[in-house]
């Protein structure tokens, strides 16, 4: 059942395709920065160079963070919880000393802010001080830049730029959905974006590039791809990176990423590495058809997105965090979209309890 | 359409009742204290005297925050933010140096930890010391205690104790459908919760008491409902306190809270607002069912939820914080009910924007 209409982005899951505000995935990432895709998610179309010009100004104007979110990510970095638990925090927090009036500046204070969140808290955990954003660099490079403290290799600007346009926004996902549900009563977009997070946090959505690198560093150890596939299939285990609940085909983000990759590797350590994954993904889809050919279990977007932030040199803890700083242009775009035809969010629920007990009185249980 | 399946609560709008895990709401909110409302939804039977006392310390045992919780709130305080906005940072932040597995304990130790956020933030807001929570207090008197510092009069806390248990659930409202949908991605419960405490901020679904109160004591000065009624109706203006988009009675929430109420009320200053309230509620009934015939608009929740609140001295800005530290028990058992029976929910959306746009360079845009 359809519960909201949108013309941010549209699955069709049979043919492999995606379209994000009428751009096919492939057309936009090869193309966009993210500035220009949260711009084409806010305003419908692509920016002028005086209205992109102004944008990124307005983005990189607002990147700093409040004392309090500093001392509330420190605080949690003592106690050692997940990047995803700190973002949560870093958000909620991050409300403190503004207006919560839901408007397009507002999701873009979000949009803003989200990456310093990211950066900050791993920079804490990792003992060191915060790096401060720096206006003259883009959205994309500056977060490079708080996470390392250097400026970064405009290749790896370029590949990032590519998947944060990627996975920017997929239909009614489940945190997009929880973003536009909390939205629907009027509510404010930092508060959608905190359950967004939450909802993200969850094994079932957010969580699988982790588990996907995981998987090919140990095969690139071994160099044996054929038989790390064979020996979990025999074992009727699940490949990390293969089948998704929409696509049954390829899926075409992995594409995009597949191609961005390559694009950054020669003939190092990563492209040793990059070969490894090409010869897994062409064995396991080849594994995968023969021993289930009733499920089309084919290429999904988390292993790329391993592939990529690891050819880039983001830590994998930080995978999922990262797809927040994408995503959340995405769900502020929801937001704003639900904010403006708004019909409140709320389904029915089946009673399958009892009825008519009678209060028993605690001496007589 | 039905998105779960609940044991929780069942409302029949038509005929004006609310069952509560199989007792008549009435039934319930007379009698339970809150531990033995949320025990009843956690277990589905009322506890006997062992498991109550159990509960009940366990509960008692964990209401205290950690450091960084406090110090979110002082800077929040500093800053002035709103009671919700501040309870959404203290769950926020209250995950810090806890175990985040979905269970029962970590059911328990949100519901713990509401009151005394709410508490300590509204004491902070005052430039007032946080009062520590006492564990020989039930739930509900030590909420108040935490509030005052002072303990409260048995009758305030048997009313408070009627309010919390009427509202602990309702069906799969915005709120509680947040926290289910954030839980089925197998998230765990503080971000359901936060999540549902950011939509409960927004005005179409936690925000009305406070303004019934405001209208209330304004008629309760002027002496004259009629007057007043008449006004807002010929003015063709909303009468707040009447009306819900499932009951075509009056809410039976309403009938509870107002026996309640004039339990509490005698000749003094309050019971002469009371008196107001009764003939304000009764002219209102009149006029309403006169001027909008077509229209069920019968007294609801929220009229009876501003009076009592009222009436045993819970601040109005308090007042959708408190209606929070009821409903948690609702949220979390409704996560457990979804986390017992996962299926991801993941409604669809349906696509109405451009297809098959190409790029255009900057340049030439």
């Amino acid at each position: 059942m359809a519960v909201a209409e949108t013309r941010l982005s549209n699955i069709d899951g049979d043919a492999g395709e995606l379209v994000i505000a009428g751009f096919p995935v492939e057309e936009l990432a090869a193309n966009a920065t993210y500035e220009e895709s949260v711009f084409l998610l806010f305003e419908g179309r692509l920016p002028t160079e005086t209205e992109l010009s102004s944008f990124q100004s307005t983005l990189a104007a607002q990147r700093t963070l409040s004392d309090p979110v500093h001392t509330v990510l420190k605080d949690a970095a003592n106690e050692g919880v997940t990047v995803m638990d700190a973002l949560r925090m870093g958000i909620a927090v991050a409300t403190i000393g503004h207006d919560l009036t839901v408007s397009k500046a507002q999701a873009k204070r979000l949009v803003s802010v989200v990456p310093t969140i990211v950066a900050a808290y791993w920079r804490y955990r990792m003992g060191k001080a915060a790096v401060a954003p720096r206006e003259d660099l883009g959205h994309t490079a500056n977060y490079l830049y708080m996470l390392s403290g250097e400026e970064p290799d405009p290749a790896a600007v370029r590949a990032l730029e590519t998947y944060l346009t990627t996975v920017i926004d997929h239909g009614l996902n489940a945190s997009t959905f929880v973003a536009r549900a909390i939205v629907s009563t009027e509510s404010d977009l930092f508060s959608a974006v905190t359950g967004a997070v939450g909802s993200l946090t969850g094994p079932l959505h957010g969580g699988a590039p982790g588990p996907v690198l995981d998987m090919l560093q140990q095969v690139h150890e071994t160099g044996d791809p054929a038989a790390f596939i064979s020996e979990r299939l025999a074992a009727d285990e699940r490949l990390m990176g293969f089948g998704h609940r929409v696509y049954q085909t390829r899926d075409p983000r992995a594409a995009v990423l597949e191609r961005a990759t390559r694009r950054l590797t020669s003939d190092d350590d990563d492209s040793t590495f990059f070969n490894t994954v090409e010869r897994f993904e062409d064995v396991a889809l080849r594994e995968l058809a023969e021993h289930k050919p009733d499920r089309a279990l084919k290429t999904n977007v988390e292993f790329y997105t391993a592939v990529l932030l690891h050819t880039i040199g983001i830590p994998r803890v930080l995978f999922t965090a990262t797809f927040a700083v994408s995503r959340v242009g995405g769900w502020t775009a929801h937001c704003l979209e639900q904010h403006d035809a708004n019909k409140i969010i709320r389904p029915a629920s089946q009673y399958v309890g009892a009825t008519d007990r009678t209060w028993t009185p605690i001496s007589e249980r």
